[in-house]
């Protein structure tokens, strides 16, 4: 028996949507288990053995019509309730109406359409296979609606500044308060004096390792040492640097083959900047009080957070912090201002990227609008979304090219860090999110495993390096374009905000240089294999005893098996049928292996097998 | 046990969604039947009594929060497969983290989360109930981007008028090949001279019935009898009179109250239009070359259609029709010419609604750019684009205030037409469309039996006048906008195009006197009686074997009971207990009734009681 109640797809959505401009991808979801083929019957709604749709529900019933096709979906993934079924079409026309055919081992045969899922006696002659009323419609494949990411952005390794605290490059314009870099651990209000300066010093050790991409915090005026309370949104903060500091980074990083993405402060301000200021000084004559969200004067200036009063906030805020209020991006004004403050950076200093912060907050309409005249000015800039949850809402196309993946994060973070999901529940995760969003998606998604605003996953992983390098190594085999947070790679450690904000350690004899060297490599395999980077992840091994999994990455170029021991004690598994007793290439240790019938790991070991 | 993968719930979608600026309705989805109760866990996400989210995974623990609400849902509906939840929530900070807690009779207790549904302990202490990171968000409630159609629209009543046959005012300009007035029915071609000046003649007529609203298929220059291949966007077609002829019919149309909406065909143009023939003319070189989807020249302009041969057009066609050519709305001079088009007709005739004609194969970014631009004319502006399938896509609140809800058709078609539904199926289809929206979505719905697109209500019904009252009876106490295609109210017949578009009759002594005052005495009553507007519906009866049902209306006004036998012998139903042995007042025959314990119902008759 298939149960009905567990079948789902949506039209336009992670289960239907155009790949590119011409390809259709459509997913259904079945219960776990119960469904041994589905066909995908999709035809022209003009053109129909009979009936048709779109206006015109009687077309066709004539001869030389192309009629509908029946194409075999493949199993995409399983996850702890569903099976996920996938197929890719290209429908001449551009359009097409379509509905699913399941078939269960004891021969039951439904149709699931849009507003019925019905038993059919034959797949091949039912009437209702051409009822296409019941079909589910996906009308146009219009360009301007495909979701297009930028090209480079799969293929790109990014590392995340967090600029107060990576180098003092000038110290001749370092705040005054800065404590002398390193000399204690940072926190909320503390200052060290790290500038643009200190990147640009820095940046062949970043190409050194790989990176071809810089994620900054914000580098505008702003009063806090994270300058995520903007004054100024075109103007370098003075402690980090001047125009032709930025110019000459991004020119040297450029050379360097490294992008880079700057971020956009725009739900809320800083409450030094003017426009606040203004606020402040003039009450409800100020000519900016329309920019915010006041609901009575005089303002309580005063957050909950802080004192636990009952008395809130009587302005909109980011969070309740009092020093963020929120602004009104449906004021054309600001606006306008926010947009200028997009294409500035853009258009004068190339920047390549732009990530959004707190972009769940901020209305869409103004996204749509950003992304419009941004693409207009750089067609190939990548812009990242701030969003922790599911972000379907953003991602179909006319906003983010991105979001930072924090499920996947999760997901990871559960498995290796924290002993939250067993190993197939690390699978049927990472599975989940995968199909929640359209392959086009996950291929520009935002990798990572902490950042400013998360502990470090090397405390998340309870100091054990051996885990986070295993992290990391899943990490860097997932598609997507994977971010490693600054020190990272040297074992920095720093549990939650301030603590995760620590200084770069810029004396190597205090590097954990195992650590680096593994960070090295997974980012030159990851370039080097471009299975890697693929999407497809078959799930050959998933040992929950043994906390180990063996996973598969596969494409035209390469075949790849990653296996994973994420166990404090050898681990020894059967291997499957495809690597069993193979000669294979151990391309992270680079020397050919003859492999057994099973594989020993040792404690927190690991393998990248190739079998090309 | 509750089926978990029957459960859903996805944020941002019709389960998910600001029903205003301050309100959001949230919803989940069962097994029918397996669930006794449902709590929404909602709160702030960054004033949470532990944990957060949102960039700030650990705001909170501190005292004084306001922590988490827990919110019983109500059960909305129930269809074939599932029960349907629902709750109404007014986040203090316009922002929320949620999640649901479902219970089963034999006390099983499920955590339904973003990454995972879990069995939890207790509902009062467990420590998952506090688990952000598996909620689901709604991250902020922005003005600009909450669905808001026209307040006026639940409220109007719509006539669907096709010009050409409506009336002849002005025989002078008729078609030169013109028959004479109703002499034949229609065939593809044929021309009766119906005119503008013969709707103004009418518009007592139009008023009498009740009508607050017409929708006039398209008015503008076209070489074909329904004008859907225009030739100018910005000329009244010749035959049907001028701008003053439209100027005069808007002015008289808004003095008795009546709303006029026009028909923006913008998926193609005529193919005898200025820019088609450039083309023809000029090949690659003309200068509108850009503005269709012309795969090589020279062009084949055969269409497949008509020639059945295995040669296809060679550019893209509203479905195989040579005479469509697909313009390209992404050229920005396309853009503009049909922004222009839309403009125009709003800032210099001051319509009130715009139907966009296959409106699902034209780009949503020019639809959401059309919205923008015409919105800032005129704010009231109803915009219902032509959709036939589920329609969400086009319904977020950044493209369309509605669709023609042809899925609602279908289902009473198939219950009062066609049998093809029996009771429970009509029941579980029209709540499956009721659900499958945001409510606010649904008050603005366009309901129509049918229209030039399709075969008249009455010869749906197989001629049978007491099915197609009972039809209309339904469509008006449903919530939404509901339409009349001219002539159906006077009994006027006609099966698929071109036949569903015969000349209105205007010898009252061929009228159906009896459906005239049916139709006009159903707008009377949905417009006194709020409760027959409102989106809720209750079924109380729905009985197969008599094929009949009760079903409830009621809000704060009102609480009318409506009870149909769709039946050609009397049906006796057991009245349930809200109105058994109840006096009602019998709106429809305007008496008081002395209901018994049972309900006996003609053939094919219906009773709408009010028990106030």
């Amino acid at each position: 028996m298939i149960t009905k109640a567990a079948i789902y797809h949506r039209s336009h959505s992670s289960y239907s949507y155009a790949y590119d401009k011409e390809t259709l991808h459509l997913r259904i979801r079945s219960a776990k288990g119960e469904v041994d083929n589905v066909t995908l019957r999709i035809g022209d709604p003009f053109d129909w053995s009979k009936g048709g749709g779109g206006g015109n529900l009687n077309a066709g019933n004539a001869d030389g019509w192309i009629g509908a096709e029946n194409m075999v979906m493949e199993k995409e993934c399983e996850t702890e309730l569903f099976d996920y079924w996938f197929c890719e079409a290209r429908p001449q026309f551009y359009r097409a109406r379509y509905a699913f055919i399941l078939e269960s081992e004891d021969n039951e045969l439904l149709l699931a359409g849009e507003k019925q899922i019905i038993a059919i006696d034959n797949r091949d002659n039912d009437p209702l296979l051409s009822q296409l009323s019941n079909f589910y419609g996906f009308p146009y494949i219009n360009p301007a609606d495909v979701f297009n990411a930028p090209s480079w952005v799969k293929d790109t390794t990014w590392y995340q500044i967090f600029p107060e605290r990576f180098a003092n490059g000038n110290p001749a314009i370092s705040p005054k308060n800065a404590l002398p870099w390193g000399s204690k651990d940072p926190t909320v209000n503390s200052f060290f004096g790290g500038d643009i300066q200190g990147v640009i010093d820095h940046l062949d050790y970043i190409q050194d390792l790989g990176i071809t991409g810089i994620y900054f915090t914000p580098i505008t005026e702003g009063e806090s040492n994270h300058k995520y309370d903007t004054t100024d949104y075109l103007k370098v903060d003075p402690a980090f640097g001047d125009e032709e500091t930025v110019k000459t980074l991004i020119t040297e990083a450029h050379k360097r083959g490294i992008k880079v993405m700057f971020d956009a402060v725009f739900n809320h301000i800083g409450a030094s900047s003017i426009q606040w200021q203004d606020v402040l000084k003039n009450g409800k004559n100020s000519k900016y009080v329309d920019w915010f969200y006041i609901e009575q004067f005089p303002l309580i200036n005063e957050s909950k957070r802080d004192s636990h009063s009952k008395e809130m906030l009587n302005y909109r805020a980011f969070a309740f912090a009092k020093n963020m209020p929120k602004l009104n991006t449906e004021n054309p004004e600001v606006m306008e201002y926010l947009l200028e403050a997009g294409r500035y950076w853009v258009r004068n200093f190339d920047i390549d990227a732009w990530r959004l912060d707190v972009a769940n907050e901020v209305d869409q309409r103004f996204w749509r609008r950003f992304r419009d005249e941004l693409k207009a000015i750089k067609p190939e800039l990548y812009i990242l979304g701030e969003v922790w949850h599911d972000s379907m809402n953003w991602l179909g196309g006319d906003q983010f090219d991105a979001v930072m993946n924090y499920p996947l994060t999760d997901a990871i973070l559960g498995f290796f860090a924290t002993d939250t999901l067993n190993a197939e529940q690390f699978k049927s995760a990472v599975n989940e999110i995968n199909v929640s969003y359209p392959i086009n998606v996950s291929e520009a998604s935002f990798l990572l495993l902490d950042s400013h605003d998360t502990s470090r996953i090397l405390d998340q992983c309870g100091a054990n390096k051996d885990k986070a390098k295993l992290a990391y190594l899943f990490q860097f085999t997932q598609t997507g374009s994977p971010c490693i947070y600054y020190g990272g790679e040297i074992g920095l450690e720093g549990g939650e905000d301030p603590l995760n904000r620590k200084c770069m350690i810029w004396d190597e004899s205090k590097h954990d240089l195992n650590m680096k060297q593994h960070i090295k490599k997974i980012i030159t395999l990851r370039k080097t294999y471009s299975a890697l980077r693929a999407h497809k992840i078959e799930w050959l091994v998933t040992d929950n005893t043994q906390k180990s999994v063996i996973y598969q990455k596969q494409n035209n170029a390469d075949n790849i098996f990653i296996a994973i021991n994420n166990n404090d004690k050898p681990s020894i598994m059967k291997l499957p049928v495809a690597l069993s007793g193979r000669t294979v290439i151990d391309i992270y240790n680079e020397k050919t292996c003859q492999l057994a019938e099973t594989l020993t790991l040792p404690a927190f070991g690991f393998a990248l097998y190739n079998l090309p």
